[in-house]
Protein backbone atom coordinates (compact mmCIF):
# COMPACT_ATOMS: atom_id res chain seq x y z
CA UNK A 1 0.00 0.00 0.00
CA UNK A 2 1.07 3.92 -0.68
CA UNK A 3 1.24 6.05 1.87
CA UNK A 4 -2.07 5.90 3.80
CA UNK A 5 -4.66 8.72 2.96
CA UNK A 6 -6.09 11.49 5.52
CA UNK A 7 -9.28 10.53 6.51
CA UNK A 8 -9.82 14.23 7.27
CA UNK A 9 -8.97 15.49 3.67
CA UNK A 10 -11.99 16.38 1.83
CA UNK A 11 -10.06 15.72 -1.24
CA UNK A 12 -10.26 11.86 -0.31
CA UNK A 13 -13.79 11.61 -0.98
CA UNK A 14 -13.46 11.71 -4.69
CA UNK A 15 -12.71 8.16 -4.42
CA UNK A 16 -16.44 8.12 -3.48
CA UNK A 17 -17.84 8.31 -7.50
CA UNK A 18 -21.07 7.10 -6.40
CA UNK A 19 -21.75 9.76 -3.44
CA UNK A 20 -22.27 6.65 -1.01
CA UNK A 21 -21.57 9.38 1.68
CA UNK A 22 -24.92 11.28 1.19
CA UNK A 23 -27.26 7.82 1.34
CA UNK A 24 -25.81 7.49 4.71
CA UNK A 25 -25.45 10.91 6.03
CA UNK A 26 -29.42 11.06 5.39
CA UNK A 27 -30.03 7.47 5.92
CA UNK A 28 -31.98 8.38 9.36
CA UNK A 29 -35.82 9.24 7.84
CA UNK A 30 -34.96 7.91 4.46
CA UNK A 31 -37.42 5.36 3.68
CA UNK A 32 -41.17 5.10 1.74
CA UNK A 33 -44.00 5.70 3.62
CA UNK A 34 -46.99 3.76 3.40
CA UNK A 35 -49.84 5.60 2.13
CA UNK A 36 -52.47 3.60 3.18
CA UNK A 37 -53.56 1.50 5.61
CA UNK A 38 -53.61 -2.64 5.61
CA UNK A 39 -55.40 -4.97 7.41
CA UNK A 40 -53.86 -6.97 10.14
CA UNK A 41 -52.73 -10.17 10.94
CA UNK A 42 -49.37 -9.25 9.49
CA UNK A 43 -46.86 -11.37 8.15
CA UNK A 44 -43.43 -10.95 6.62
CA UNK A 45 -40.72 -12.66 4.31
CA UNK A 46 -38.06 -11.60 3.39
CA UNK A 47 -35.16 -12.58 0.40
CA UNK A 48 -31.93 -10.59 -0.13
CA UNK A 49 -31.40 -7.56 0.92
CA UNK A 50 -34.93 -8.15 2.92
CA UNK A 51 -33.44 -11.37 4.84
CA UNK A 52 -32.49 -9.05 7.75
CA UNK A 53 -35.12 -6.82 8.36
CA UNK A 54 -37.34 -10.07 8.22
CA UNK A 55 -35.31 -11.59 11.00
CA UNK A 56 -35.48 -8.27 12.81
CA UNK A 57 -39.28 -8.20 12.36
CA UNK A 58 -39.76 -11.76 13.36
CA UNK A 59 -40.27 -10.28 17.11
CA UNK A 60 -43.21 -8.67 16.62
CA UNK A 61 -44.48 -10.18 13.60
CA UNK A 62 -43.22 -14.06 13.95
CA UNK A 63 -45.39 -15.48 11.20
CA UNK A 64 -44.12 -15.56 7.54
CA UNK A 65 -47.77 -15.68 5.61
CA UNK A 66 -50.49 -13.98 7.76
CA UNK A 67 -54.20 -14.07 6.53
CA UNK A 68 -54.24 -10.59 6.51
CA UNK A 69 -51.25 -8.92 4.97
CA UNK A 70 -47.90 -10.48 4.09
CA UNK A 71 -44.91 -8.12 3.29
CA UNK A 72 -42.73 -9.42 0.87
CA UNK A 73 -39.29 -7.75 1.16
CA UNK A 74 -37.71 -9.18 -2.45
CA UNK A 75 -34.20 -7.75 -2.52
CA UNK A 76 -31.54 -9.15 -4.33
CA UNK A 77 -31.65 -11.77 -6.46
CA UNK A 78 -34.79 -14.54 -6.18
CA UNK A 79 -33.45 -17.09 -8.64
CA UNK A 80 -36.98 -18.35 -9.47
CA UNK A 81 -37.82 -18.49 -5.50
CA UNK A 82 -39.68 -15.34 -5.03
CA UNK A 83 -42.11 -16.23 -7.99
CA UNK A 84 -43.55 -19.59 -5.00
CA UNK A 85 -43.45 -17.51 -2.19
CA UNK A 86 -45.50 -14.86 -3.87
CA UNK A 87 -48.00 -17.43 -5.03
CA UNK A 88 -47.68 -18.84 -1.24
CA UNK A 89 -48.09 -15.22 0.02
CA UNK A 90 -51.42 -15.00 -2.33
CA UNK A 91 -53.17 -18.01 -1.25
CA UNK A 92 -52.71 -17.23 2.60
CA UNK A 93 -53.45 -13.18 2.46
CA UNK A 94 -56.05 -10.70 2.17
CA UNK A 95 -53.10 -8.25 0.40
CA UNK A 96 -49.78 -9.28 -0.52
CA UNK A 97 -47.34 -5.89 -0.25
CA UNK A 98 -44.32 -6.65 -2.42
CA UNK A 99 -41.05 -4.27 -1.44
CA UNK A 100 -38.21 -4.20 -3.53
CA UNK A 101 -36.33 -3.29 -6.64
CA UNK A 102 -38.15 -5.54 -9.10
CA UNK A 103 -40.82 -5.10 -11.64
CA UNK A 104 -43.22 -7.23 -9.10
CA UNK A 105 -42.89 -4.72 -6.60
CA UNK A 106 -46.07 -2.19 -5.83
CA UNK A 107 -43.16 -0.57 -2.76
CA UNK A 108 -39.96 0.14 -4.91
CA UNK A 109 -36.74 0.26 -3.05
CA UNK A 110 -33.78 0.22 -5.21
CA UNK A 111 -30.81 -2.30 -4.39
CA UNK A 112 -28.22 -0.51 -1.97
CA UNK A 113 -26.54 -1.87 0.70
CA UNK A 114 -28.51 0.27 3.01
CA UNK A 115 -31.87 -1.06 2.10
CA UNK A 116 -32.28 -3.13 5.04
CA UNK A 117 -33.26 -0.06 7.06
CA UNK A 118 -35.66 1.02 4.28
CA UNK A 119 -37.36 -2.03 4.16
CA UNK A 120 -37.81 -2.32 8.26
CA UNK A 121 -38.91 1.26 8.62
CA UNK A 122 -41.71 1.07 6.26
CA UNK A 123 -43.11 -2.26 7.01
CA UNK A 124 -42.74 -0.80 11.18
CA UNK A 125 -44.71 2.32 10.34
CA UNK A 126 -47.01 -0.30 8.24
CA UNK A 127 -47.80 -2.34 10.89
CA UNK A 128 -48.43 0.39 13.42
CA UNK A 129 -44.98 0.04 15.66
CA UNK A 130 -44.40 3.91 13.97
CA UNK A 131 -42.89 4.63 18.07
CA UNK A 132 -40.75 2.02 17.47
CA UNK A 133 -39.48 3.07 14.30
CA UNK A 134 -39.11 6.73 15.70
CA UNK A 135 -36.74 4.87 17.92
CA UNK A 136 -34.80 3.39 15.26
CA UNK A 137 -34.58 7.04 13.67
CA UNK A 138 -33.48 8.98 16.83
CA UNK A 139 -30.68 5.94 17.05
CA UNK A 140 -29.40 6.67 14.14
CA UNK A 141 -29.49 10.11 14.41
CA UNK A 142 -27.21 10.17 17.07
CA UNK A 143 -24.71 7.58 15.63
CA UNK A 144 -24.67 10.16 12.89
CA UNK A 145 -24.06 12.78 14.61
CA UNK A 146 -20.27 11.52 15.56
CA UNK A 147 -19.94 9.63 12.64
CA UNK A 148 -20.08 11.91 9.77
CA UNK A 149 -17.10 12.92 7.61
CA UNK A 150 -16.76 16.69 9.07
CA UNK A 151 -16.29 14.93 12.68
CA UNK A 152 -12.30 14.68 12.73
CA UNK A 153 -10.32 11.60 13.02
CA UNK A 154 -9.62 11.61 16.81
CA UNK A 155 -12.85 12.29 17.65
CA UNK A 156 -15.02 10.17 14.85
CA UNK A 157 -15.32 6.36 16.62
CA UNK A 158 -15.92 5.04 12.91
CA UNK A 159 -12.71 6.68 11.45
CA UNK A 160 -10.63 5.40 14.21
CA UNK A 161 -12.24 2.10 14.06
CA UNK A 162 -11.19 2.05 10.56
CA UNK A 163 -8.20 2.53 10.99
CA UNK A 164 -7.59 -0.62 13.12
CA UNK A 165 -9.19 -2.29 10.41
CA UNK A 166 -6.49 -2.29 7.65
CA UNK A 167 -5.48 -5.59 6.63
CA UNK A 168 -7.61 -7.31 9.48
CA UNK A 169 -10.25 -9.66 9.03
CA UNK A 170 -13.24 -8.66 11.34
CA UNK A 171 -14.75 -11.48 13.46
CA UNK A 172 -18.48 -10.76 14.68
CA UNK A 173 -19.20 -11.76 18.04
CA UNK A 174 -22.32 -10.45 18.71
CA UNK A 175 -24.71 -10.85 22.25
CA UNK A 176 -27.67 -12.85 22.34
CA UNK A 177 -29.77 -9.47 21.97
CA UNK A 178 -29.05 -9.12 18.42
CA UNK A 179 -29.66 -12.29 16.83
CA UNK A 180 -27.85 -12.57 12.84
CA UNK A 181 -26.52 -9.39 13.48
CA UNK A 182 -22.98 -10.81 12.81
CA UNK A 183 -24.51 -12.11 9.02
CA UNK A 184 -26.16 -8.59 8.44
CA UNK A 185 -22.43 -7.04 9.07
CA UNK A 186 -20.43 -9.49 6.88
CA UNK A 187 -23.16 -7.95 4.30
CA UNK A 188 -22.75 -4.41 4.80
CA UNK A 189 -18.71 -4.80 5.41
CA UNK A 190 -18.66 -7.17 2.23
CA UNK A 191 -20.72 -4.14 0.22
CA UNK A 192 -19.47 -1.01 1.18
CA UNK A 193 -16.00 -2.00 3.03
CA UNK A 194 -14.98 -4.42 0.25
CA UNK A 195 -13.95 -7.34 3.18
CA UNK A 196 -15.06 -10.50 3.86
CA UNK A 197 -16.01 -11.19 7.60
CA UNK A 198 -16.34 -14.16 10.01
CA UNK A 199 -19.67 -14.83 11.56
CA UNK A 200 -19.40 -17.66 13.53
CA UNK A 201 -21.50 -20.40 13.99
CA UNK A 202 -23.73 -21.41 17.06
CA UNK A 203 -22.04 -22.46 19.36
CA UNK A 204 -19.64 -19.98 18.72
CA UNK A 205 -16.89 -20.64 21.62
CA UNK A 206 -16.33 -23.77 20.82
CA UNK A 207 -15.57 -22.78 17.04
CA UNK A 208 -12.94 -20.12 18.56
CA UNK A 209 -11.19 -21.86 20.73
CA UNK A 210 -10.74 -25.41 18.90
CA UNK A 211 -9.79 -23.50 16.10
CA UNK A 212 -7.12 -21.03 17.20
CA UNK A 213 -5.60 -22.76 19.76
CA UNK A 214 -4.26 -26.21 17.70
CA UNK A 215 -2.94 -23.33 15.24
CA UNK A 216 -2.54 -20.01 16.80
CA UNK A 217 -1.21 -18.45 13.33
CA UNK A 218 -4.84 -18.37 12.25
CA UNK A 219 -5.56 -15.65 14.86
CA UNK A 220 -3.13 -12.83 13.55
CA UNK A 221 -5.21 -11.37 10.79
CA UNK A 222 -8.50 -11.31 13.02
CA UNK A 223 -10.10 -8.38 14.63
CA UNK A 224 -12.83 -9.96 17.01
CA UNK A 225 -15.35 -7.35 17.25
CA UNK A 226 -17.66 -7.49 20.19
CA UNK A 227 -21.32 -6.28 19.99
CA UNK A 228 -23.25 -5.63 23.15
CA UNK A 229 -22.48 -7.50 26.61
CA UNK A 230 -23.78 -10.81 27.94
CA UNK A 231 -22.31 -13.55 29.57
CA UNK A 232 -21.53 -15.40 26.01
CA UNK A 233 -19.35 -12.07 24.96
CA UNK A 234 -17.62 -11.73 28.20
CA UNK A 235 -16.55 -15.80 27.47
CA UNK A 236 -16.08 -15.08 24.35
CA UNK A 237 -13.78 -12.04 24.76
CA UNK A 238 -11.33 -14.19 27.74
CA UNK A 239 -11.57 -16.98 24.80
CA UNK A 240 -10.10 -14.55 21.88
CA UNK A 241 -8.13 -11.98 23.95
CA UNK A 242 -5.08 -13.68 23.52
CA UNK A 243 -5.55 -15.73 20.13
CA UNK A 244 -6.37 -13.00 17.89
CA UNK A 245 -4.70 -9.77 16.97
CA UNK A 246 -6.69 -7.17 18.62
CA UNK A 247 -10.18 -6.92 20.54
CA UNK A 248 -12.44 -4.49 20.72
CA UNK A 249 -15.86 -3.88 21.84
CA UNK A 250 -18.21 -1.79 20.68
CA UNK A 251 -21.60 -0.65 22.65
CA UNK A 252 -24.58 1.35 21.02
CA UNK A 253 -25.27 4.62 22.39
CA UNK A 254 -28.36 5.88 23.84
CA UNK A 255 -30.55 3.44 21.64
CA UNK A 256 -33.73 1.82 23.00
CA UNK A 257 -34.02 -1.95 23.12
CA UNK A 258 -33.00 -4.71 21.10
CA UNK A 259 -33.60 -3.39 17.43
CA UNK A 260 -32.71 0.62 17.73
CA UNK A 261 -29.81 -1.34 19.21
CA UNK A 262 -29.03 -3.90 16.24
CA UNK A 263 -29.84 -0.58 13.86
CA UNK A 264 -27.52 1.46 15.65
CA UNK A 265 -24.50 -0.82 15.66
CA UNK A 266 -24.88 -1.60 12.17
CA UNK A 267 -25.17 1.59 10.96
CA UNK A 268 -22.15 2.61 13.18
CA UNK A 269 -20.47 -0.77 11.33
CA UNK A 270 -21.73 0.78 7.77
CA UNK A 271 -19.88 4.08 8.56
CA UNK A 272 -16.64 1.80 9.35
CA UNK A 273 -16.88 0.29 6.20
CA UNK A 274 -17.05 3.50 4.23
CA UNK A 275 -14.10 4.64 5.54
CA UNK A 276 -11.98 1.37 5.35
CA UNK A 277 -13.19 1.22 1.49
CA UNK A 278 -11.85 4.88 1.20
CA UNK A 279 -8.15 3.85 3.45
CA UNK A 280 -7.88 1.32 0.54
CA UNK A 281 -8.53 4.06 -2.36
CA UNK A 282 -11.18 1.69 -3.11
CA UNK A 283 -15.08 3.46 -4.46
CA UNK A 284 -17.22 2.24 -1.02
CA UNK A 285 -20.25 2.32 -3.76
CA UNK A 286 -21.22 -1.05 -5.06
CA UNK A 287 -23.47 -0.40 -8.15
CA UNK A 288 -21.54 -1.15 -11.10
CA UNK A 289 -20.34 -4.76 -9.83
CA UNK A 290 -23.41 -5.90 -8.87
CA UNK A 291 -25.20 -4.30 -12.26
CA UNK A 292 -22.03 -7.27 -13.29
CA UNK A 293 -23.92 -9.66 -11.55
CA UNK A 294 -27.19 -8.95 -12.62
CA UNK A 295 -26.61 -9.74 -15.58
CA UNK A 296 -24.52 -13.10 -15.16
CA UNK A 297 -27.70 -14.04 -12.95
CA UNK A 298 -30.42 -13.49 -16.17
CA UNK B 1 5.77 -26.54 7.65
CA UNK B 2 8.31 -29.92 7.53
CA UNK B 3 7.84 -32.83 4.66
CA UNK B 4 4.61 -33.50 4.81
CA UNK B 5 2.92 -36.47 6.60
CA UNK B 6 1.71 -39.39 4.38
CA UNK B 7 -2.02 -40.22 5.27
CA UNK B 8 -1.00 -43.53 4.20
CA UNK B 9 1.31 -44.54 6.54
CA UNK B 10 -0.37 -46.18 9.37
CA UNK B 11 2.32 -44.30 11.65
CA UNK B 12 0.70 -40.88 11.30
CA UNK B 13 -2.34 -42.03 13.22
CA UNK B 14 -0.42 -41.41 16.04
CA UNK B 15 -1.45 -38.03 16.60
CA UNK B 16 -4.94 -39.15 16.99
CA UNK B 17 -4.35 -39.09 20.88
CA UNK B 18 -7.63 -39.61 21.84
CA UNK B 19 -8.62 -42.66 18.84
CA UNK B 20 -11.07 -39.77 17.28
CA UNK B 21 -10.77 -42.43 14.48
CA UNK B 22 -12.45 -44.99 16.03
CA UNK B 23 -15.80 -42.60 16.72
CA UNK B 24 -15.87 -41.40 13.26
CA UNK B 25 -15.57 -45.26 11.58
CA UNK B 26 -17.87 -46.69 14.10
CA UNK B 27 -20.41 -43.85 13.61
CA UNK B 28 -23.06 -45.37 11.60
CA UNK B 29 -25.48 -46.47 14.09
CA UNK B 30 -23.84 -45.25 17.09
CA UNK B 31 -26.43 -43.46 18.92
CA UNK B 32 -28.37 -43.88 22.26
CA UNK B 33 -32.06 -45.85 21.40
CA UNK B 34 -35.63 -44.34 22.73
CA UNK B 35 -36.36 -47.11 25.26
CA UNK B 36 -40.06 -46.16 25.61
CA UNK B 37 -42.90 -44.37 23.38
CA UNK B 38 -43.65 -40.43 23.87
CA UNK B 39 -46.63 -38.69 23.45
CA UNK B 40 -47.06 -36.94 20.11
CA UNK B 41 -46.87 -34.17 19.19
CA UNK B 42 -43.53 -33.18 19.20
CA UNK B 43 -41.62 -30.10 19.74
CA UNK B 44 -37.84 -29.53 19.18
CA UNK B 45 -35.18 -27.14 20.98
CA UNK B 46 -31.28 -27.07 20.16
CA UNK B 47 -28.74 -25.65 21.97
CA UNK B 48 -24.37 -25.64 21.20
CA UNK B 49 -24.20 -29.15 19.41
CA UNK B 50 -27.91 -29.48 19.48
CA UNK B 51 -28.72 -27.19 17.47
CA UNK B 52 -27.59 -27.89 13.66
CA UNK B 53 -29.75 -31.30 14.54
CA UNK B 54 -33.20 -29.13 15.88
CA UNK B 55 -32.61 -27.58 12.31
CA UNK B 56 -32.74 -30.20 10.59
CA UNK B 57 -35.24 -31.59 12.39
CA UNK B 58 -37.32 -28.70 11.69
CA UNK B 59 -38.58 -29.70 8.61
CA UNK B 60 -40.60 -32.54 10.55
CA UNK B 61 -40.94 -30.76 13.83
CA UNK B 62 -41.67 -27.29 13.31
CA UNK B 63 -42.43 -26.35 16.89
CA UNK B 64 -40.13 -25.42 19.00
CA UNK B 65 -42.19 -26.38 21.86
CA UNK B 66 -45.15 -28.86 21.76
CA UNK B 67 -48.30 -30.09 23.93
CA UNK B 68 -46.95 -33.58 23.45
CA UNK B 69 -42.87 -34.08 23.93
CA UNK B 70 -40.31 -31.68 23.48
CA UNK B 71 -36.93 -32.87 22.78
CA UNK B 72 -34.64 -30.64 24.22
CA UNK B 73 -31.29 -30.86 22.95
CA UNK B 74 -29.08 -29.24 25.46
CA UNK B 75 -25.06 -29.54 24.19
CA UNK B 76 -22.95 -27.16 24.73
CA UNK B 77 -22.35 -24.02 27.03
CA UNK B 78 -26.08 -22.82 27.92
CA UNK B 79 -24.69 -19.58 29.81
CA UNK B 80 -28.00 -19.53 31.66
CA UNK B 81 -30.25 -20.18 28.85
CA UNK B 82 -31.13 -24.07 29.42
CA UNK B 83 -33.31 -22.90 32.72
CA UNK B 84 -35.38 -20.64 31.12
CA UNK B 85 -36.23 -23.09 28.01
CA UNK B 86 -36.72 -26.07 30.70
CA UNK B 87 -38.92 -24.11 32.62
CA UNK B 88 -41.14 -22.99 29.14
CA UNK B 89 -40.59 -26.51 28.18
CA UNK B 90 -42.06 -27.74 31.24
CA UNK B 91 -44.69 -24.97 31.26
CA UNK B 92 -46.24 -26.44 27.45
CA UNK B 93 -45.53 -30.01 26.95
CA UNK B 94 -46.74 -33.31 28.59
CA UNK B 95 -43.52 -34.78 28.47
CA UNK B 96 -39.99 -32.98 28.28
CA UNK B 97 -36.64 -35.14 27.32
CA UNK B 98 -33.72 -33.46 27.94
CA UNK B 99 -30.54 -34.69 26.09
CA UNK B 100 -26.71 -33.84 26.38
CA UNK B 101 -23.65 -34.64 28.59
CA UNK B 102 -25.41 -32.40 31.42
CA UNK B 103 -26.25 -33.46 34.74
CA UNK B 104 -30.12 -32.54 33.61
CA UNK B 105 -30.22 -34.64 30.93
CA UNK B 106 -32.28 -37.84 30.96
CA UNK B 107 -30.72 -39.63 27.81
CA UNK B 108 -26.61 -38.95 28.39
CA UNK B 109 -25.08 -37.55 25.20
CA UNK B 110 -21.54 -36.72 25.69
CA UNK B 111 -20.02 -33.47 24.11
CA UNK B 112 -18.21 -34.43 20.76
CA UNK B 113 -17.88 -32.77 17.81
CA UNK B 114 -19.88 -36.00 16.30
CA UNK B 115 -22.36 -35.63 18.63
CA UNK B 116 -24.78 -33.99 15.84
CA UNK B 117 -25.40 -36.98 14.34
CA UNK B 118 -26.39 -38.95 17.76
CA UNK B 119 -29.15 -36.13 18.80
CA UNK B 120 -30.47 -36.36 15.45
CA UNK B 121 -30.85 -39.68 15.26
CA UNK B 122 -32.34 -40.51 18.80
CA UNK B 123 -34.84 -38.09 17.69
CA UNK B 124 -35.46 -39.42 14.81
CA UNK B 125 -36.61 -42.97 16.11
CA UNK B 126 -38.21 -41.26 18.80
CA UNK B 127 -40.89 -39.66 16.54
CA UNK B 128 -41.64 -42.42 14.27
CA UNK B 129 -39.40 -41.20 11.78
CA UNK B 130 -37.09 -44.49 12.01
CA UNK B 131 -37.11 -45.03 8.07
CA UNK B 132 -35.56 -41.42 7.48
CA UNK B 133 -32.86 -42.46 10.06
CA UNK B 134 -32.11 -45.47 8.35
CA UNK B 135 -31.57 -43.76 5.36
CA UNK B 136 -29.46 -41.40 6.87
CA UNK B 137 -27.45 -44.55 8.32
CA UNK B 138 -27.33 -46.00 4.67
CA UNK B 139 -25.66 -42.56 3.43
CA UNK B 140 -23.15 -43.00 6.46
CA UNK B 141 -22.15 -46.02 5.64
CA UNK B 142 -21.86 -45.52 1.87
CA UNK B 143 -19.34 -42.51 2.51
CA UNK B 144 -17.66 -44.32 4.59
CA UNK B 145 -16.74 -47.24 2.76
CA UNK B 146 -14.82 -44.78 0.44
CA UNK B 147 -13.43 -42.43 3.46
CA UNK B 148 -11.72 -45.07 6.15
CA UNK B 149 -8.34 -44.32 6.74
CA UNK B 150 -7.49 -47.80 5.20
CA UNK B 151 -8.60 -46.95 1.55
CA UNK B 152 -5.37 -45.06 -0.02
CA UNK B 153 -5.01 -41.59 -0.83
CA UNK B 154 -5.43 -42.13 -4.56
CA UNK B 155 -9.11 -43.66 -4.19
CA UNK B 156 -9.98 -41.44 -0.72
CA UNK B 157 -12.45 -38.65 -1.34
CA UNK B 158 -11.53 -37.19 1.75
CA UNK B 159 -7.95 -37.59 1.95
CA UNK B 160 -7.93 -36.26 -1.36
CA UNK B 161 -9.63 -33.08 -0.66
CA UNK B 162 -7.64 -32.53 2.56
CA UNK B 163 -4.59 -32.58 0.86
CA UNK B 164 -5.74 -29.62 -1.51
CA UNK B 165 -7.13 -27.68 1.86
CA UNK B 166 -3.40 -27.05 3.68
CA UNK B 167 -3.61 -23.89 4.63
CA UNK B 168 -6.50 -22.41 3.00
CA UNK B 169 -9.51 -21.03 4.25
CA UNK B 170 -12.83 -22.59 3.30
CA UNK B 171 -15.90 -20.88 2.06
CA UNK B 172 -19.42 -22.92 2.25
CA UNK B 173 -21.17 -22.44 -0.67
CA UNK B 174 -24.45 -25.03 0.17
CA UNK B 175 -27.64 -25.46 -2.29
CA UNK B 176 -30.88 -24.33 -0.74
CA UNK B 177 -31.76 -28.12 -0.10
CA UNK B 178 -29.36 -27.86 3.17
CA UNK B 179 -30.36 -25.02 5.22
CA UNK B 180 -27.15 -23.81 7.93
CA UNK B 181 -25.01 -27.11 6.18
CA UNK B 182 -22.50 -24.27 5.78
CA UNK B 183 -22.63 -23.14 10.06
CA UNK B 184 -22.47 -26.81 10.45
CA UNK B 185 -19.51 -27.09 8.85
CA UNK B 186 -17.71 -24.15 10.05
CA UNK B 187 -18.25 -25.98 13.83
CA UNK B 188 -17.15 -29.96 12.31
CA UNK B 189 -13.72 -27.79 10.59
CA UNK B 190 -12.84 -26.38 13.39
CA UNK B 191 -13.50 -28.62 15.89
CA UNK B 192 -11.56 -31.63 13.94
CA UNK B 193 -9.52 -30.16 11.42
CA UNK B 194 -8.68 -27.14 13.41
CA UNK B 195 -9.25 -24.44 11.18
CA UNK B 196 -11.61 -21.25 10.92
CA UNK B 197 -14.18 -21.16 7.73
CA UNK B 198 -16.63 -18.48 6.01
CA UNK B 199 -20.29 -19.27 6.09
CA UNK B 200 -21.69 -16.42 3.68
CA UNK B 201 -24.26 -14.37 5.01
CA UNK B 202 -27.95 -14.55 3.21
CA UNK B 203 -27.79 -12.89 0.11
CA UNK B 204 -24.02 -14.58 -0.47
CA UNK B 205 -23.62 -13.50 -3.99
CA UNK B 206 -23.36 -10.20 -3.70
CA UNK B 207 -21.44 -10.59 -0.57
CA UNK B 208 -18.92 -12.86 -2.69
CA UNK B 209 -18.53 -10.19 -5.54
CA UNK B 210 -18.45 -6.88 -3.75
CA UNK B 211 -16.00 -7.86 -1.67
CA UNK B 212 -13.48 -9.78 -3.32
CA UNK B 213 -13.98 -7.41 -7.10
CA UNK B 214 -12.30 -4.79 -5.01
CA UNK B 215 -9.73 -6.50 -2.92
CA UNK B 216 -8.41 -9.65 -5.19
CA UNK B 217 -6.04 -10.40 -2.72
CA UNK B 218 -8.59 -11.94 -0.31
CA UNK B 219 -9.43 -14.26 -2.53
CA UNK B 220 -5.73 -16.47 -2.39
CA UNK B 221 -6.43 -18.17 0.76
CA UNK B 222 -10.05 -19.23 -0.27
CA UNK B 223 -11.12 -22.43 -1.30
CA UNK B 224 -14.45 -21.89 -2.12
CA UNK B 225 -16.52 -25.51 -1.51
CA UNK B 226 -19.65 -25.77 -3.30
CA UNK B 227 -22.05 -28.35 -2.12
CA UNK B 228 -25.15 -29.25 -4.31
CA UNK B 229 -26.21 -28.30 -7.54
CA UNK B 230 -28.81 -25.50 -7.87
CA UNK B 231 -29.05 -22.30 -9.38
CA UNK B 232 -27.85 -20.47 -6.76
CA UNK B 233 -24.99 -23.09 -6.41
CA UNK B 234 -24.07 -22.39 -9.97
CA UNK B 235 -24.34 -19.00 -10.36
CA UNK B 236 -21.96 -18.68 -7.54
CA UNK B 237 -19.48 -21.17 -9.20
CA UNK B 238 -19.22 -18.34 -11.71
CA UNK B 239 -18.42 -15.98 -9.62
CA UNK B 240 -16.07 -17.56 -7.89
CA UNK B 241 -14.00 -19.22 -10.05
CA UNK B 242 -12.10 -16.33 -11.50
CA UNK B 243 -11.97 -14.85 -7.56
CA UNK B 244 -10.74 -17.52 -5.26
CA UNK B 245 -8.06 -20.14 -5.49
CA UNK B 246 -10.07 -22.88 -6.09
CA UNK B 247 -13.51 -23.91 -6.11
CA UNK B 248 -14.52 -27.80 -5.36
CA UNK B 249 -17.75 -29.61 -5.62
CA UNK B 250 -19.11 -31.89 -3.56
CA UNK B 251 -21.66 -33.77 -4.26
CA UNK B 252 -23.48 -36.29 -2.19
CA UNK B 253 -23.34 -39.84 -3.39
CA UNK B 254 -26.56 -42.20 -3.49
CA UNK B 255 -28.15 -40.18 -0.35
CA UNK B 256 -31.78 -40.07 -0.51
CA UNK B 257 -33.29 -36.78 0.54
CA UNK B 258 -32.16 -33.73 1.71
CA UNK B 259 -31.84 -34.61 5.34
CA UNK B 260 -29.23 -37.98 4.41
CA UNK B 261 -27.59 -35.80 2.07
CA UNK B 262 -27.17 -33.01 4.15
CA UNK B 263 -25.53 -35.97 7.02
CA UNK B 264 -23.79 -37.41 4.34
CA UNK B 265 -22.03 -34.35 3.07
CA UNK B 266 -21.02 -33.22 6.88
CA UNK B 267 -19.46 -36.79 7.57
CA UNK B 268 -17.52 -36.51 4.38
CA UNK B 269 -16.11 -33.11 5.66
CA UNK B 270 -15.81 -34.55 9.18
CA UNK B 271 -13.23 -37.35 7.46
CA UNK B 272 -11.59 -34.30 5.22
CA UNK B 273 -11.50 -32.51 9.22
CA UNK B 274 -9.44 -35.64 10.47
CA UNK B 275 -6.88 -36.25 7.82
CA UNK B 276 -6.40 -31.81 7.76
CA UNK B 277 -5.66 -32.24 11.10
CA UNK B 278 -2.84 -34.83 10.90
CA UNK B 279 -1.70 -32.83 7.99
CA UNK B 280 -0.72 -30.33 10.42
CA UNK B 281 0.28 -33.16 13.29
CA UNK B 282 -1.97 -32.07 15.17
CA UNK B 283 -4.37 -34.10 17.14
CA UNK B 284 -8.05 -34.31 15.59
CA UNK B 285 -9.74 -34.76 18.92
CA UNK B 286 -10.61 -31.32 21.05
CA UNK B 287 -11.20 -32.87 24.49
CA UNK B 288 -8.72 -31.01 26.10
CA UNK B 289 -9.25 -27.77 24.70
CA UNK B 290 -12.87 -27.76 25.82
CA UNK B 291 -12.52 -28.95 29.29
CA UNK B 292 -10.19 -26.00 29.60
CA UNK B 293 -13.34 -23.37 28.12
CA UNK B 294 -15.78 -25.45 30.10
CA UNK B 295 -13.44 -24.75 33.90
CA UNK B 296 -13.91 -20.84 32.16
CA UNK B 297 -17.25 -21.18 31.50
CA UNK B 298 -18.26 -22.50 35.43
Amino acid sequence: MDALPNLDDPNLYREDKSGLYKDLAKLPGDYPRPSEGYPAPYGVIGLGEGWWPAELLRSRLPDTLARGTTFVLAGGFGLGRLEGLLTAARAESQRVVVLGPGTEAEVKLPAHPLAPYRYLRFVLDAIGEGALGEAVDRALAAELAALRPEVPTENNPAKLLAWGLIERVPLWVASDRYPMLPQALQQVFARIGKSLSIAPPPGALEFFITALEARHEQGDPLTALVLGDDAYTRLAEEVLKTRVAEVEKIEPQGAEGPIPEALALWYRLAWTAYYLALLYKKDPGDHAVLTKLREAAE
